[in-house]
């Protein structure tokens, strides 16, 4: 959400259709023991990942799942069920499957329940990682509904507010809030001022971090991201941001039985431990409050406020939350998701291990 | 929640007991045409808010309110009715009475709701401010559920990011979760690096701001607090804070029909103009996750793995959420509210003004 630069397309990268990657992850997934039903439904949520520009959420995350179900480490045939339930509210059991099978439900739950009630929050336990946090928000705005999506990250890369000790995760939150004419306004956000992936990136292009990222553990600022594991992620507004992963934490971990703090397990790392990964999301129907159109022209009204707002000096435009995100999802609709050559190679070699056709034959 | 500091007492403070303080925050608001026993509810909070430290939103305030009350800016005998419902939902209208009442009928509703649904969100329009966020998150937490509340501020100071137009306020969130042998875990933040209280409390001790509370129209760091009217409040993880201050105002804002960027009238510039402050509060109930026991021995847990923490170089102490609130009142309820030399001198006059018993007689 910072000024515009326009992306740069790199040396031998491709690009592939939505379909396409679609059909790829399903076939790579059914190839190592998931249900083809289930393939297909996972490959769209990851391709859609994709295709909103969330690319350390989409096909890239392939490899690293494949590698765990081939650990016995995620259940290719999990009994997905509801094992809480009230008007408004339920848990679901993700039975160690992949975390978009069980979001995806978590979602339909919601949406269903929140038809009646107005309002209804589904939580998980026992799922895995389940993508970009946005996907899950925006399922209930074709429903006219508000969605809300907060989870306890994959990983501990973070120490409480003066501590040094790795208990908390970049646990995430997405808001998504229908538009009418405006496209929907969509949060999804980590509670640190930069998510563990983009360390990684700039540790492969071996650049240096901006300081706030990460410290070391003597407390002083962490620029090289090669010695990433000698420091931690910082939070947002220090103190606060331990605080929202704090609460993010114990709302989708602890309140569904699902692991947080010490019990995390690095999915980088450990690829046949449980993770007992927890998430939860809600949904709000629009019209337990007023009439939806009502509302969808209120929200486009507030667009278009901050829109029109003076700029700063070296602005060239005021964005929306999620509207680069919309944007990255016109042009790669229309133009194909782009797969840079390395990702290409891992995902060729990733296809002739598991016997399938790969990406672009 | 920076390292501990020792509270100096001001010359010519003094303490007062919580009751002592109810008491004539009900006689005030009383004098100016509050019903007695709605007068006596208000008291209650505010003068909670003192006890657990939140200064700028206790007593503090009563002179404005009166100020507002007596220009007809607020009314007296509001009609407080719940204008849309379902099983988990409501939207309440406030009729313009003071945000405190509205809040603590919403919080009640809240909590009725959640015991059968599971979860319930309350919104209200037509309201007024209500002092700190924490206090009615803490509310559901006697019912052994959760709260959270949201809220659009009561003036706009930040411009949406990369913009100069104040379009949003420091729209807070507070998220409180019960304990068992433990305090509850309580967050209570607005979406600002420093709420615009605080520049003020610098401005008054003429001392300078740290870079990083406020920038100038120019986007350069803006120090001196007494040209706070210059520039403009910078929200934490900056996009991402700007992102929350915008998804709080639209869910406790717009959907409940309630005053939202351009909008919102600058309650300490305005004194007769309706606010139409928003605000929400949802109740969840742990029982619908796991029983309540079992949820808060977790709890605990997450609060001991958190303290236990290895240290940074120069931190006595890992702090939760909260827990200085918690300190602070449990101090204060022993010892008293302090009432600085400046602030008695205002409840004296106020007290005179309409005709009461002062403070401390």
């Amino acid at each position: 959400m910072s000024q515009a630069t326009p992306t740069a397309e790199a040396p031998g990268s491709i690009r592939v259709g939505t379909t396409q990657l679609q059909d790829f992850i399903a076939r790579v997934l059914h190839a190592v023991g998931m249900p083809e039903d289930d393939a297909r439904i996972v490959g769209a949520i990851m391709a859609e990942a994709d295709a909103r520009g969330a690319d350390a959420h989409g096909v890239f995350r392939l490899p690293p799942y494949v590698k765990r179900i081939r650990a016995g480490g995620m259940n290719m045939r999990p009994d997905i069920r509801v094992v809480q339930e009230r008007a408004g509210s339920a848990v679901i059991d993700g039975d160690n499957g992949i975390g978009h099978l069980i979001m995806k439900k978590a979602a339909d739950l919601a949406v269903h329940k929140a038809r009646s009630t107005g309002v209804a929050w589904v939580g998980a336990r026992m799922s895995n990682h389940a993508g970009p946090a946005g996907i899950y928000a925006r399922m209930p705005l074709q429903h006219g509904m508000i969605g809300i999506y907060m989870a306890v990250g994959s990983a501990n890369h973070m120490p409480p507010w003066g501590g040094t000790d790795m208990l908390l995760s970049t646990n995430p939150i997405a808001i998504a809030v229908p538009g009418r004419a405006r496209p929907p306004i969509v949060l999804d956000m980590a509670t640190t001022n930069a998510a563990y992936g983009k360390v990684k990136a700039k540790a492969q292009r071996g650049e240096m971090m901006p300081e706030g990222w990460m410290v070391g553990r003597d407390g002083k600022p962490l620029l090289d991201p090669k010695r990433s594991n000698e420091g931690f992620l910082l939070p947002i507004g220090g103190a606060k941001g331990y605080g929202l992963a704090m609460m993010f934490g114990l709302l989708a971990g602890t309140l569904n039985g699902a692991a947080f703090g010490r019990d995390v397990v690095d999915f980088n790392q450990d690829y046949t431990t449980t993770t007992n990964t927890g998430h939860t999301v809600i949904a709000v129907d629009v019209e337990a409050f007023m009439p939806l159109r009502h509302f969808e022209e209120q929200v486009d009204d507030i667009w278009a406020q901050m829109k029109s707002s003076e700029r700063l000096p070296g602005w060239d435009e005021i964005r929306l939350p999620g509207e680069q995100s919309n944007r990255t999802y016109d042009e790669r609709m229309a133009g194909g998701v782009p797969i840079h050559a390395e990702l290409r190679a891992a995902l060729d070699a990733l296809a002739e291990s598991v016997g399938v056709v790969p990406l672009a034959a």
